[in-house]
């Protein structure tokens, strides 16, 4: 066999999506486009910010160089970014030498992980989780253990507490959610700082917070984000601009280390998440996209037409009797299938909607609606939610 | 601690080139920027082709999109990058199926290793080496096994051959060769295929060739490249525009799957390949500069400014008595150190001329040296080399 015996395994368990996404290919080639309510990928296929464009042009216009620069990123783009921490607060005490940029949240979960990890060391998760984590962990010899979520997918402290061994090295939180929607509150956030405190002295060693928060800007209503790496020293904050800019296909983002983390040896630390950076084959983060970024980091994205597409799905998803909690930010909302949740996927395919199975998310019986689609879509989308549960 | 040991591992190994960069910075601080010759590294800082350069401005100028593509890259792109391969004869029979985009080539060696090796599988590079190969391999569980070069560092295939064994899952070569700057041949390259070919029959699978070639077009004088990849049909052709456009900071290039690739499952080896780009945190290459890159692939970049540079380097070395081969392609000369490497390094800084020890590439007893610097470096570096062997 051509394909290693662990690749072959993940692409047959990961088949059930993919097959998925093919077939939404070929019902919108054969239905048409216009017909098929794609609610299935977090996309969003919209423009930029005006400052980003603007600065991409300005970029583009000068007469740039494209060589390296230190694998952990431009000194100025580091700055900015720590600068842009600081001053709102999310990160208190980041200056240039706590950041890494890398290529998306993605690349700075995978060089935290890679600086981490022991063979064997233990990765705590919390259901529902993004898919994407088990790959990880295992990438660098982890174990993703899995932890339940308190009801309507809150963080449950004392779930975490219970999991915590000897050999956990790390625990991943996302918020807002990806698959719920839900952002942590401050109260849960210190619980579980607690909780990793009293772990990390009972068993002598730093239990690791990673905060992946692509979606920190999309907060709806009331709750104002927090980010869970500002309540808990032994962190690591990684953020990428793919949801918030809606630039996912650029790979920009960045790590950055809480200045607090309890470590005897900073240089050692920064300087191995810069070579985990060149060993994984990032090398650094793309050189045009951080400049441009530099230029445009401050913008604030207009979030108004998610906000429309939340309370049309929402209303369509009371309407139509499901159980859900509304999303607090993010572009995703969890419901509750209604029956067999296998059925409930085939039955909203044979209507031309797709959504994914909460099992791929480590949590069956639900399923996960994107509305990071055009409003047309999620109208249709609306109607046919209504109808498959009447 | 909070690095793994390994990784401190990697990073102590590593350290005495990294105290040679970051003496190189010092020294240019005290001395000044025009006093150090720094040789060391291989970072163009040359502007890009002007098609490139055109090219970005056009891109930035649309009302682009920079939203997720398909794993493997826009398909329009991987059109272009196959036709391109298949039109100068580099790969045969190419087409877009056969391509992912990847980030530079860094990205294509991890995600075909990835999607290749068994723990413990052993892959094959040739002395001297590239040295991040070593962590490539790592990273995905395989064991580095090392063979001598033919004089003046050849291909010897036959020193492949005898290295081969049941668990030999691939071959790196890297032509033109990162330190040699050698040039395989057509012959050696059919001689390497039929033990590879010979191999694969023995062991009862194939040895696949994967083929580093970012500094394909940067060949001198009578010699052609032909690309090892298209020589060996169980290849993956790795290429990035990092060198030959001068734009390493920038990481786009791709993987290229031999078209008679034996492989009973075609849709699998891509699929993996693609899933692998996803899973290892690249998840795609960028957006913008695939694009950019659509636009400009053909361009020819304009050598001429190397092979002077070589030719003054050249001429230095013969003056000083230095034994070397001139090299037949990339930015990089690899002569033997008069006496001891160590000492002859340290003596070399002295003079504030910086090159890197041949035992970074597990080939003691030489030193590299690279004109990717600007001419006024070079002359600079010219005298002290024949000083430092007066």
């Amino acid at each position: 066999m051509v394909v290693s015996e662990k690749v072959r395994g993940f692409h047959a368990s990961g088949s059930a999506i993919r097959k998925m996404f093919d077939e939404g290919l070929r019902l919108k080639e054969r239905f048409g486009e216009e017909n098929v309510a794609d609610l299935s990928i977090g996309n969003p296929g919209f423009p930029p910010p005006r400052a980003f464009s603007d600065a991409l042009r300005r970029v583009a216009a000068a007469p740039s160089m494209h060589a390296y620069m230190p694998n952990a990123g431009f000194p100025d783009v580091r700055e900015r970014v720590a600068d842009s921490l600081r001053t709102r607060g999310l990160l208190p005490g980041a200056k240039a030498e706590h950041v890494v940029m890398t290529t998306g949240a993605a690349g700075a979960l995978n060089v935290t992980l890679k600086t981490l990890l022991e063979p064997g060391d233990e990765v705590i998760v919390i259901r529902p989780y993004f898919v994407e984590y088990t790959f990880y962990i295992d990438n660098h010899g982890g174990r993703m253990v899995q932890v339940e979520s308190a009801p309507d997918c809150g963080l449950d402290p004392q779930a975490v507490a219970a999991a915590i061994g000897p050999r956990t090295r790390a625990v991943i939180v996302n918020s807002p959610n990806n698959p719920s929607g839900r952002v942590y509150g401050p109260d849960e956030l210190d619980g579980l700082a607690g909780i990793l405190r009293q772990a990390s002295t009972r068993y002598g060693h730093p239990v690791f917070l990673l905060s992946d928060e692509p979606y920190r800007e999309m907060v709806y209503g009331e709750r104002a984000f927090v980010s869970p790496a500002s309540r808990y020293e032994n962190s690591f904050l990684c953020y990428s601009w793919s949801k918030t800019f809606s630039i996912p296909g650029e790979r920009i983002g960045y790590v950055a280390v809480h200045p607090e983390l309890q470590t005897s040896d900073w240089p050692l630390l920064m300087g191995a998440l810069s070579m985990c950076n060149r060993f994984l084959g990032f090398v650094n983060a793309p050189a045009f996209m951080q400049r441009v970024i530099a230029e445009s980091l401050d913008a604030e994205p207009d979030f108004a037409h998610y906000e429309v597409k939340k309370d049309l799905l929402c209303a369509a998803l009371r309407r139509g009797g499901y159980r859900f909690a509304e999303p607090e930010g993010t572009f995703y909302i969890f419901p509750e299938t209604p029956g067999d949740e296998a059925d409930f996927i085939a039955r909203a395919k044979e209507k031309l909607l797709l959504v994914v199975p909460g099992s791929a998310f480590g949590r069956p019986g639900h399923f996960r609606i994107s509305f990071a689609a055009p409003e047309t879509t999620v109208r249709l989308a609306c109607r046919l939610l209504v109808e498959l549960n009447a």
